[in-house]
C-alpha cells in the first residue's frame, strides 16, 4: 500500500509515518498532482491519496482505494471524476480552534483589547484612567449560527457559557443537544437575522447556500450587528457584504475566508474583486481560523487509524462516500444545508 | 433621606434617580469628599454615601446610616474610619465583564487575531496564505485561578466550556460548584503554579495576598506560562513581576490593575515605579476589564433597591459590615483569601 500525500498534505509526511501501524511507502506529490493526470501512472488500486483537492477534467482518474480528505470541506474535491471503486473520508477536529476563533472575534469586537492597550502608557496613565470609555460584553447579546453541525454546536456551547443567547438555523432542527435556545428551520432565517447582534455562517458551501446572505438578508439584521464567516466566502454575496459594509448597513465582519485562493506553489490571485481590507470594519484574517499548532497531531491521527483500518479490513470513520457503484451523491456532511 | 455620591459615583446621579423607588435628594461631592471633611456638615444621621473610597485621618467622621461602596473591593474604605452606626453594602456585577476580559486575553494570547489581521492584504494574500503561521488553542491548556469567589468561578465555568482544566486555589475547598477540575488549598499554590498554562489573580488585596506572587512563586511557573492579574496589583510582586517578565522567566503577562492611581481630579501619578508598557510581552491595560457600558446599569439597580430596601425597613443585600458596636472587623468578602 502507498499512500500519495498531495500539495500542503506532505508537509505533515513525518507526522503520518510516525502515528501509522500499518507499514506503507509515503509518497509527497506537488499541489499540480491534485488536477494532472502525470503522476497517475505511479498509483495503484489499494492506494491511498491524502489531498484537499482532487479532479480530473479530460481524462479518468486512476482506481485506487481511498481518498482521504486532510480536512471537513468537500468542495474542493470533485466526487464525480473519482473512480467508483475509491472511498472519500474527512476529518474534523478543527470545529475547536474555529470556536475558539469566533469567540476571540465575539470578544474582540466588544472589548477591543489591543485598543485598551494602545491607549495605556506609563506617563498618561493618570488621565488615561480618569478617561476609561465603557466597552461592551457579549453577555445578553444574540448570536444566530447559521448551520449547526459540529463547528456550529461548538462555538454554541461556549457562547452559551457567557450568557450568549444561541439562535441556530438548520434543517436538522431536533438535533440540538440543548446548546441552542432557539433552532429555526431555514425558512425562518429572517427572524434569525433580525435577532443576530452576532451572525456566525459554518454552513458547508453547496448550490444551496452559495449568494445565501445577500443585499436582503444583511438589510434585515440590525445595523449594530456583526458578521464573521468561517466557512466559505461565497455564502456571503461578495458585492452585497463589501456595499453593507461599507455604508454600515452592518456595523462590522470578522472574515477569514476568500473568494479567491491560490491553487499552486507560486501564482497569485486576490481574495476578492473588493478590497475589503480598506474597510476599518472589516477584521481580514487569511483562512487563519482553523491553522492552529495542535490541529495537525489530532487530524492525522485520525487519518493514520484510518489507514491502519483500511489495512484490517474495519469500517472507517467519517465515510463521506462509500465504495460503490451508483451511490456518488450519498454525502453526510455534518452542518445545515440551509436553502 | 439624602444620597451623596462621591467622585466618579456621581456620574451616575441620573441613572440612580431613575431607578429610585424611594424620594431622595440625590447630591453630587467632589472626590476630595471621601477624605476632606469640609462637607461633612451637609450629611445627616439618615443618609446614605455611594463612594468606592472613604477615610478620615484626624477628625471622626459624621454620623450617617450607609456606606454603599459601588463596587466590590473594599481596599478603598478605611472600616474603622466609620461611625459605627453605619452599615456597609458593596457590589458585584463585574464578575461578568472580567470574566469575559480574562477569556479574551487567553485567546488573544493563542490566536493573536490583531496581528493576522495585520498580516492580511488583498496583495500579498496569496503568498501569506501560503505561508500561513499556525497559533495556538486554549483547549486542554490548564488555567490556575487565585481566589475562587465569584469572579473566578464566573471565568471558570467559561474556560471550562473550551476544554480548558481549570485549578482553583482557595481556602474554601468545597465551594466549587462542580466548576474546578481540581480546587487546593493555599498551602498547595506551588502546584498550581507548576501546572499552569494561564495563571488569574481574582483573589482581593488583604495583608496575606500582598505580594503572593513574588520571585519565588513567579519560578515555579512554566516558562511558556502567561500571568493575568485583573483584581489588585500589589497581589504580584511589582519588581519580581517586571523581573520575570524581563527575562521571560514566565512569557507574558495581561495586567489590567497598577501600582499607583489617581485620587484626585487632576493629579499625576505612575501606573508602577517600572515601565511595563515597555515590555513588548505585557499587555497593559487601564484598569477596564470591569469598565462596561452594561455595568454601571446593573450596579445601580442594585444600589437602588437597597436603598429602597433602607426605606422600608427590610435587610440589605450584600452587608459587609453590620450596624453595630463591636462588629467592625465582621467582612464576608468573596473569594480566596490565600495566605
Amino acid at each position: 500500500m502507498k499512500v500519495f500525500m498531495i500539495g500542503e498534505a506532505a508537509n505533515h509526511k513525518n507526522k503520518l509515518a510516525a502515528l501509522l501501524k500499518t507499514p506503507c511507502d509515503i509518497i509527497a506529490l506537488p499541489r499540480e498532482a491534485a488536477y494532472a493526470s502525470e503522476y497517475d501512472q505511479r498509483i495503484g488500486r489499494d492506494d491511498v491519496i491524502i489531498s484537499l483537492r482532487f479532479s480530473r477534467k479530460d481524462e479518468a482518474a486512476p482506481a485506487f482505494r481511498l481518498l482521504h480528505v486532510p480536512g471537513a470541506g468537500l468542495d474542493g474535491i470533485d466526487i464525480p471524476s473519482l473512480p467508483v471503486e475509491c472511498e472519500v473520508c474527512n476529518v474534523f477536529e478543527h470545529e475547536i480552534p474555529i470556536a475558539e476563533f469566533v469567540m476571540a472575534a465575539m470578544l474582540q469586537w466588544e472589548i477591543r483589547l489591543d485598543a485598551l492597550r494602545q491607549s495605556f502608557g506609563s506617563d498618561t496613565w493618570s488621565d488615561t484612567y480618569r478617561a476609561r470609555v465603557p466597552h461592551g460584553e457579549i453577555h445578553g447579546k444574540t448570536l444566530a449560527i447559521i448551520g449547526f453541525g459540529r463547528i456550529g454546536r461548538t462555538i454554541a456551547q461556549r457562547a452559551r457559557a457567557f450568557g450568549v443567547r444561541v439562535v441556530a438555523v438548520d434543517q436538522y432542527a431536533a438535533n440540538t443537544e440543548g446548546l441552542a435556545d432557539v433552532v429555526l428551520t431555514p425558512d425562518r432565517l429572517p427572524e434569525a437575522l433580525a435577532a443576530a447582534d452576532f451572525l456566525v455562517i459554518s454552513c458547508p458551501l453547496t448550490d444551496q447556500t452559495r449568494g445565501l446572505i445577500g443585499d436582503a438578508e444583511l438589510q434585515a439584521m440590525k445595523p449594530s450587528s456583526v458578521l464573521i464567516n468561517v466557512s466559505r466566502a461565497p455564502i456571503a454575496d461578495e458585492a452585497a457584504l463589501f456595499d453593507a459594509l461599507s455604508r454600515r448597513v452592518i456595523s462590522g465582519a470578522f472574515l477569514d475566508v476568500w473568494y479567491g485562493y491560490p491553487t499552486g506553489a507560486d501564482d497569485r490571485v486576490l481574495p476578492s474583486r473588493f478590497r475589503f481590507d480598506d474597510l476599518p470594519n472589516a477584521f481580514c484574517t487569511p483562512h487563519s481560523s482553523a491553522w492552529t499548532d495542535a490541529l495537525p497531531g489530532r487530524r492525522y491521527a485520525f487519518i493514520a487509524a484510518n489507514i491502519d483500518r483500511l489495512r484490517s479490513g474495519e469500517p472507517r470513520l467519517n465515510v463521506v462516500r462509500a465504495a460503490m457503484p451508483n451511490n456518488r451523491e450519498k454525502t453526510s456532511i455534518q452542518g445545515a444545508t440551509v436553502p
